[in-house]
C-alpha cells in the first residue's frame, strides 16, 4: 500500500496550537471528517507535544484522521486552515497593544501561506475575532465566501443553551441569535427568537417572561468569568470550531452564525449564514426590529473605523 | 456473567412486525440506544424470520441491542411500545370497512397488554393515526402525556425537505410544520414557517416566493403515489419511529410534531411538542394565522364526531 | 447558490433497488457518507417509489445524502457501484436455470454501464456472489481490486454474534472467520478464531467447549430458514452493504471479510481483506490448519471450474 | 416540566478537574453517554470555571448531558466516579515523596466519598495508577469487579496505532496489548499480537519483521516526551476514560485493558478484561510465552511490595 493514498480525503491545517488550537483539534479527531490533520506552530517541541498527545486520541478512538507537525506552506494547502494564533490571552484585553500584536501575528501567518489552495476555507478564530477576520479577507486573496471567523457562534449557542435551561426544552428546538460585532456591542435579537419555530414568549407557557436582560449579560460575561476562574476558555471554542469545520467538509449547508464580510459595512462581523464546502454561501436576511438595527449598525461601523485606523497605522 | 444483567438499560417493543415494523427495527438497532428490541406478532414463523434477519444486522453493526421474539404480556412491560398493527394497507384506503378492523385490530392488542408498565410510552403508528392514538389512550389506562402517535412527524419533515431541495438550504436550519389531522385535512402552517429562524420569504433571495399550495399538495400525496409505485412505504416512517423513540429514551426535550391529547377538542392529533422520557412534555403554542386555525379546528372536530361514532357503534 | 456544488462529496450507485437494494440504502442515507444515492431499476414506476419513500429517509435524519433516480451511464460514473440485481430469490436456489438467469442479468448491467470511472469500485451483492463476482471482474475491465464482493462478511459477523451470544463478549471484541465460497461449502476458520485476540477455547471459563459444528450448521443455514419464513432476508445484507461502503468512502483501511480476486484460483471468494477507497488493498494471510486450507481449495477449485463452463456455454 | 425528571438516565462524577479531568469531560459531553456530568474539586472557582466552559459545549454540541458543580456526597452516588486527583504531575515522577502524597490525596476523596451507591463503578486516573487502583479498592468497600484503573489501556491503544502506521491497517484490526504494571515495567505481549485475528508477522507482507524493541520503547517513553514537550498528557488519556464511560454504561462487554483485582497477586493491574455496566466482568485468560509471564509477575510482585509497605507505613 502506497502512503500517497492516505492522501486521499480532506485535509485540516490548526495554525496555532495552544489552548484553543489543541482543544479544536481534540474535538476534530474523533468526529473523523478529515484525512489528515496538520499542526503549525513555531514552538517546535511544544508543537510536537501536541502531536504525540493527540496522536494517542487518533489510536485510541479508531479515527481515520492523522496527526502530524506541517510548516505554513502544508497548511496553506489545505481545505480548511484554522488560525488561533493570539486567541488565548486577548479574550478580555482591550488594549491597544495586544491589539496590534494580533494583528501582526495574523499578517505574519498569512504572508507565509500566501497563495492558498483556491477552494481553501481560512476559518479566524483569533481575538478579536471580527477585526481579524476583515483583514484575513484583506491579505489572504481569497473570495469573501471563503474567509470566515468564529464570530458569535459560540455566543449564539450559549444563549440558546441558557434559554433552554430555564424553558427545559433542548438547546436544538430553540433558535436564537446573537449577532453583530462579538464582544460589548454583541447583540441578541430577542424580536426573531422561537422556541420550535414559535415567538420565545408565547410558545411555552412559563412562571413569566424570561428576564432578557440578565441573560444577554450572562451570555456576554461568561468568557471573562471563566478567565478569571481559570485562566482561558479552550473548551466551548475548541467544539465551536470542530463543528463550522464538520458543517464545511461535509457540506451540510445549515444555518450557523459566522463573522463573514457584510458588503454595506465592508467588515466581517456575524449575522446567519448558510454554511457548506464552499464556506458562507449565503447571508440569511434577519428581520430586526428598529432599535437592533441600530445597535448592530452602530458596532459595525466602530469596527469599520478601527479597521481604517489600523488601515493607516500599518 | 449472569444473562440477568442483560437487562440493565432500556427495553422497546415493536407490536405488529410488517414492513414498517421492520423498518422501524432496522433504524432502531444501529441507534443503540435500547438493550432489547422485542418483537410481537401473531404470526410467528414470519416474526422468528425478522427475529433472525434483524440479529444479523445487530450482529454487523455491534450494536448493543439484541433482538428477540415477545408475547404481549412482555411487551407490556417496555420503555416504548409501539403499535405499528395495521399500519401498511390502509393508507389510502378510506372505507369504514378497514377503519373498523383497524380499530378491533388495535382494541384486541391493547386488551392483551394491559396494564402497562406505569412509564411506559405508548407509539401509535397505525392508520387512520390520529382516530387510532385516540382509542389508544382511551383504552390504555396511561395518563395522556405517553400515549403519542407519529401524525405528521414525517410530512413535517417532507415539507422541510421539499423546501430544501428548492432553496439550498440544509432541512435542520429550516422551521415547518404540518398540523392538525394527519391526511387530507392536515394544515401546512405556512404563516410560522421559517428558514435559520427567519420568516420564509423574507429569508433567502430566490427566484420569487415558494408554491406553497404545489408544496403542500406534493406533500400531502406522495404516501399514496409511493404505494400506487411499491405498494407500500416503510422507510420514511420506520426512520421516523426510530427518530421519536431516540427523543424518548434519551429525554431529549426537542420539539417534534407528534400526535398528543389536546383537551379542547377531546381527542389526538399534532401540534409541536417537546418530547422526552415522561412522553409529550408540553404543546407549544404555535401562532397560526386565522384561516389555519380554522382548518385545525375543522378537521379536529371531524376526527371528534368520527372517533364518537366509533364508540356508539362498539 | 448552484445546483452543481451539490455533486461535491462522494456518489453511490445502487443497481437494482428491491428488497436488498431498498434496504441498503435505507442504512446509507443516515450514515450521510455520500453526497448522492443514485437508484437505477428498469422497472421505472417501482424505481421511483423507492426514491420517494427513501427521500423521507433523508429529510427528518438531516442527512446531507440525496436520493434520486439515475441510468446505467449515471451510475458508472459513481464512486461506488452497488449490484443487486438477481440478490433475492436466488439465495437457496440451486438450479442452473436461476444461476443463468443471474449471469445474464449481470452481463446486461455491466454491458450498460462500461466503461466505468477508474476509480470506481463495484461491490457484486447479487447471488451466487462469488462466481458474480468473478464474471464482474472479467466484464469491467477494473483493476482486481476495485471489483468486490459482499461475500462471506455477514456470515462472519454472524458467527461472531453467535459466538457472542453464548459467551456474553460484544461481537466487535471475538475475531472469527467465516471464508471461502459463500454457501454449503463455506468454511468456519476454527484454527484462528479469538477472544479479545486469545484463542477461542482458552479466552473464557465456559461451561466447555463451543459446539463448533452446531454453530457453523446454524450460521450458514439462517438465510435460509429465514426465506422459508418471511420470503427474503434483506436487512442483514442491506446493512453489510452500507458498512462496505463506509470502510471503502471513509478510506478506513479496517480488515473485513470480502470476496476479492485470488490468483491462485482465478476466481473471486472471501479472505480477510484490508479495505479502503482503492478498494481491496491486501489480503491478510490467514493461518489455517490442513483441514481447513484443504476444504478451501476444495470449493475455490469448484467455483474455478462452474466459471469455465458459464464461459464455455455463453 | 419538574426539574426532576432531568435525573432519568446516568450520572457521572469526575473528581479532580484540571487538564486530566477537564479532558474527559471535554470528551464525555458531545458522546452524551449521561444526563448529568459533575464536576468535584476543591479549588472552587477553577472548578466554577470548568463548569461554564464546559456547559458551552453542552450548549454547542446539543448533548443532555448538563455540567453542574458537585460536593463529595454528590459525586458518591453517581453511576461513574472518576477519581483523576495527582494525574497530572506524577507521571515520570519516581520520588516516594509524590508517591505518598497522591496515596494521601487518594485517601482523602474516598474518605469523602464513603460510601458509595452500591452498584457505583469508580474509575481510578490517578498516579502511580496501579497502585492507587489497588489502594481505591481496598478503602472503598466497593466488590473489586467495580474498581478498575485506565492502567494500559492507553498504551494498548498507542502500540495498535504505531503498528497501524507501519503497516497500513487500521488500529481497530490489530490486536495488541501492553499489559502488567502501567510504567517502565509494563509488557507488550507480542506472542498473541494478531492483524485480522492471524500472528502479526505472517499477516501482511512488509519490508521485513516490525522492530518490536523500538516499538516498545516508543510506546513506553511517549508521555514523558511530551510531558517534557508541552507539560502534561490531557488528551490520550482522556479520550480514554471516555471510552471507558460508555463502555460502562452502555453494557457495551468489549474487551479492554484495564486495571483490576487480580487475586493471584493481591493487587490491581492491566490485564483484558470484558467492561459492562458492573465493571470489570471478567478476565480474558491471555496466552503468554514464559519471558512475558515472567515479566508480568515479577512487576506485578514489585507491585504488591509497594502497596505492603504503604499500608505499614500509614
Amino acid at each position: 500500500m502506497s502512503s500517497e493514498s492516505i492522501k486521499s480525503g480532506s485535509r485540516i491545517a490548526i495554525v496555532g496550537v495552544g489552548q484553543v488550537g489543541g482543544a479544536a483539534a481534540y474535538s476534530l479527531i474523533p468526529a473523523s471528517i478529515a484525512s489528515e490533520l496538520l499542526l503549525v506552530d513555531t514552538r517546535v517541541d511544544f508543537r510536537d507535544g501536541q502531536v504525540q498527545d493527540l496522536s494517542d486520541v487518533a489510536y485510541s478512538s479508531k479515527s481515520r484522521t492523522r496527526v502530524r507537525a506541517g510548516t505554513y506552506s502544508d497548511a496553506s494547502q489545505c481545505d480548511i486552515v484554522i488560525i488561533t494564533v493570539g486567541s488565548r490571552y486577548t479574550i478580555g484585553e482591550t488594549s491597544l497593544g495586544s491589539l496590534y500584536r494580533n494583528v501582526a501575528l495574523l499578517r505574519n501567518v498569512i504572508d507565509a501561506m500566501t497563495p492558498f489552495k483556491s477552494d481553501a476555507i481560512l476559518l479566524v478564530v483569533s481575538n478579536p475575532v471580527d477585526l481579524l477576520t476583515s483583514i484575513a479577507l484583506e491579505l489572504s486573496g481569497l473570495p469573501p465566501a471563503q474567509v470566515i471567523g468564529s464570530g458569535t457562534f459560540l455566543e449564539s449557542a450559549r444563549i440558546r443553551g441558557l434559554i433552554s435551561d430555564r424553558t427545559g426544552v433542548a438547546p436544538n428546538s430553540i433558535d436564537a441569535y446573537v449577532l453583530g460585532v462579538r464582544g460589548d456591542s454583541q447583540v441578541v435579537a430577542w424580536s426573531s427568537a422561537t422556541i420550535g419555530g414559535v415567538p420565545i414568549d408565547k410558545s411555552l407557557p412559563t412562571k413569566g417572561p424570561l428576564d432578557r436582560k440578565a441573560l444577554a449579560d450572562e451570555c456576554r460575561d461568561q468568557p471573562q468569568k471563566t478567565i478569571r476562574a481559570k485562566g482561558s476558555t479552550p473548551f466551548g471554542i475548541g467544539y465551536v470550531v470542530s463543528n463550522i469545520c464538520s458543517s464545511i467538509l461535509l457540506d451540510k449547508r445549515n444555518v450557523r452564525l459566522i463573522g463573514h464580510f457584510q458588503p454595506e459595512f465592508r467588515c466581517c462581523f456575524s449575522l446567519p449564514a448558510v454554511i457548506g464546502r464552499k464556506g458562507a454561501l449565503a447571508t440569511i436576511q434577519i428581520p430586526l426590529d428598529d432599535e437592533e438595527k441600530a445597535e448592530v449598525a452602530l458596532s459595525a461601523n466602530e469596527l469599520r473605523r478601527t479597521l481604517e485606523s489600523v488601515h493607516e497605522d500599518l
